[in-house]
């Protein structure tokens, strides 16, 4: 199982967010406590925001917890909004092309979780890619197909329809192939104002996803976390596993449902895939 | 620009061909001489057959002068046929899922060259690619579309047809897409027991390929290279380029050919692409 | 904490010791239970031996269980003697050469523990190791220092004694700089015929070590694990945990012993370390 | 030949002198035309300077032209003074630890060059350096000694005083153990706010040195490169190569000479190594 993190707040150091809670992201990929898989040592991958025009993408293949080149960048790199993701990779090579987060001009994309029966559905997927954004797929990674099934559909213009729309013909063509479950995760996306995050499993039994209602109740309980104290109070902050010993500091999204962060408010709204229009 | 190398023969340790000799394949990836490019230190691969079922493929994204385990390895593995090839990437991402050679069962496959245009033909190629096979591939690059595309159309039947019929479909698809020379290079495959080099490209400008029509010869030229003295009379090499200083030791390949070493002796013989039936 | 496994027997492909048992050493390096730390993602070595007049070595920074390249290695190489590390860093920098087992000749050497307060007692050690072998030093790991001061003590005559002084000077500079419990760790050396294994703590509470009294025993005890049908009687195993769910098919090597497996048999003994003559 | 820049001026991303110049730096590791070494792809490093109290430190064992990493952090990070390094191994091991620019708390420090016989006189060279400097030597390379030696011999105090007993040492070392030329070489190093660099050879022919005395004469012969015309006119580039085609825009910078870059103006002096006291 992959853990991921998504900043968005007070422009901050991302080692104070990354390297120093106890139980942060680079920890928790040695110890993980609600995950699937024991390790999380499949690479890594972190997507920043700054005056550039187009976020920053770093991405290796080592474990996150060796790496000193991501242990320099944290330290030196300060962003409003960034993506942290630690990989466990199911099926498909451990190569800095399918580390996540992925990156399409300003959207960053990441996704904890997988298309099931991937290799039976892969070509029918990407089949469906926009010619256009086709050749720029690079890696072999779900989530990257996936990714792009989402820019086809419109993501830079309605991310809810297109993830919707993505995910709802990864169940069609699984479905036609014979898998029961085609897809199962929690993804986020940005595009450097906006973040969207997502949980559904064609199931019914997502892989868990906690955000921060109020990053005041977070202070609260963990008054040692000195980055809380630095932040501003609509700093948000949403993770696939708690951070911290203290869970009920975070609000846990329900099944099936998806949350925005965005300049006019927080959202919190239920989610549906939405199939082809044709039987595939 | 790529560099290879084929060897089948007596068995013999790797290192013995790839280290030992002056101008050896890995210090040629330092000094090319003919090549386009000025440096080879984009990955490299070595593929080789033992008592094993299938052939085993060591693939690397250093470039080959570092790497202290092909030194190891090279050191320890007789084989009495193998690949190996260093690689100087044109477009697709430098990652080990990209060097050559690929591996299909017992086959092995190898390229230096390029199919021009590839973004723009990539969804084409890809698309013509056996179902049953489409999920088999692991890497982003050129050259494993061009080999599942040969698997496609009968490699492990008929190599030089179906090799001509890969050629064929990249030329078609490149010309729908406008590019004036869709293919350029050498290939060389192999099923452990027969050995197969194609030189060819759309232009009639083909990268160059070597081979030793009679191992008698490159001892005589070459009394100080000691390998030579060890292995039988019948044993072949196939290079990018010539080893050693002394290309008069070497038979070049002509323009739009193919060769092939068997045990029922070696033949070499004019290579036409097959362009599919249909207009693309 | 580290894992290791030492080999020795009829010659087998590694595979069949690395990859297929169940809790094999490659599994074990995702899911450890006995061991101090709980993953094992900082790099591996394999060190075996075969016709070749040294023996072979692959080691790598990456996770055991992504490279593929040791995959393919195990796959294809036969050894009657090899030994496989898997490393938890401690301290020292995860780059290959840090990875076990070390190799000097025809010897290798491989630790699963630690020379505590390194940093304050290495000038001292380093300054011990003779004058002809210091340069030869290629890593910063605390177990190539003591290597190569085992080698210093004559390991290539008498390894219980050079092992002996070596920790032994480790203790003494070790308590001189104040570090109450210097050495801890077991230990694994080969000359390519004979095998020596050592368990010993300056503090008594030394890691896990057992090994194969009879190999006839783990094959009543595993059915299911094939490759002891294929193995002499003869062949012995030695581990920093059991491979497989019935430790009971192992013997534990006691605290402070070692442990000979040679031609003229196998012996057990106590191990005790030799301070160096004068105070430090 | 290893290839540097140290770059000190107005804050500039790194991409537009790392990458953007034709002859650029990452572009000069590919093709060289003035060094001794064909090929330049053992590993690079930047270090840079920020709101941070310590300067950031990237370095990495792949060719710097195959870098995503690289290509994105430059694209991302500004700095007012940075140095970039690509490395040509001589001996020491490929590995992070031994990559340029090296690091002791505001100070970096890079070299293009050699200590010769390094093997014979690394156990001498190490000796002198400060015990409680000693345990932060990381990797094994002959660069990071002569820091360290420049560390204890003072270099945070007086650098160039520091140099000189630093290569002083180096050279009697040498010549003790028979070395003709001991040190070979050009320096640069930094406390975040001034910069020096020495060019000095035991045989009085050193590796090429050059600087831009006044940024305004690199701008009249460079006006395609932009980012001249970006950057303050007391900018100041340290180069082991002309960047671009017109050496003439470069100051060469004398043999056995130093230079330095501070608020208080700009010097260049004569460079003389200071040998230890006492015969070694």
């Amino acid at each position: 199982m992959c853990r991921w993190l998504a900043y968005t707040g007070s422009p901050v150091l991302l080692t104070r967010v990354l390297y120093t809670p106890v139980h942060s992201l680079i920890d928790q990929s040695l110890h993980s406590r609600l995950g699937a898989e024991a390790t999380n040592g499949d690479g890594f991958g972190v997507g920043w925001y700054d005056a550039a025009p187009a976020p920053g993408v770093f991405r290796s293949v080592e474990p996150a917890w060796n790496d000193q080149n991501l242990h320099e960048l944290a330290g030196h790199v300060s962003s409003h909004l960034f993506f942290a993701h630690i990989r466990a990779a199911i099926g498909s090579a451990v190569q800095q092309s399918n580390c996540h987060p992925f990156r399409h001009d300003r959207w960053l994309f990441m996704h904890n979780g997988f298309i099931d029966g991937f290799a039976a559905v892969k070509r029918d997927l990407v089949l469906a890619v926009d010619e256009s954004l086709f050749p720029q797929i690079q890696g072999t990674a779900d989530t990257e197909v996936l990714f792009y099934l989402a820019l086809t559909f419109g993501l830079e213009e309605d991310p809810p329809e297109a993830i919707a729309r993505a995910i709802g013909l990864v169940e069609a063509c699984g479905r036609a192939r014979g898998v029961q479950y085609p897809f199962q995760g929690t993804i986020a996306t940005t595009d450097g104002e906006n973040l969207w995050a997502f949980r559904y499993s064609s199931q019914g039994k997502s892989r868990s996803l906690f955000f921060t209602r109020d990053v005041r109740m977070l202070r609260e309980h963990h008054p040692d976390w000195e980055v809380l104290g630095e932040v501003s109070d609509d700093t948000r902050l949403v993770v696939s596993e708690p951070i911290g010993d203290l869970p009920a500091a975070w609000v846990e999204m329900p099944e099936a449902s998806y949350g925005v962060v965005s300049k006019h408010g927080d959202e919190l709204l239920p989610f549906t895939p939405k199939p082809p229009h044709k039987a595939m």
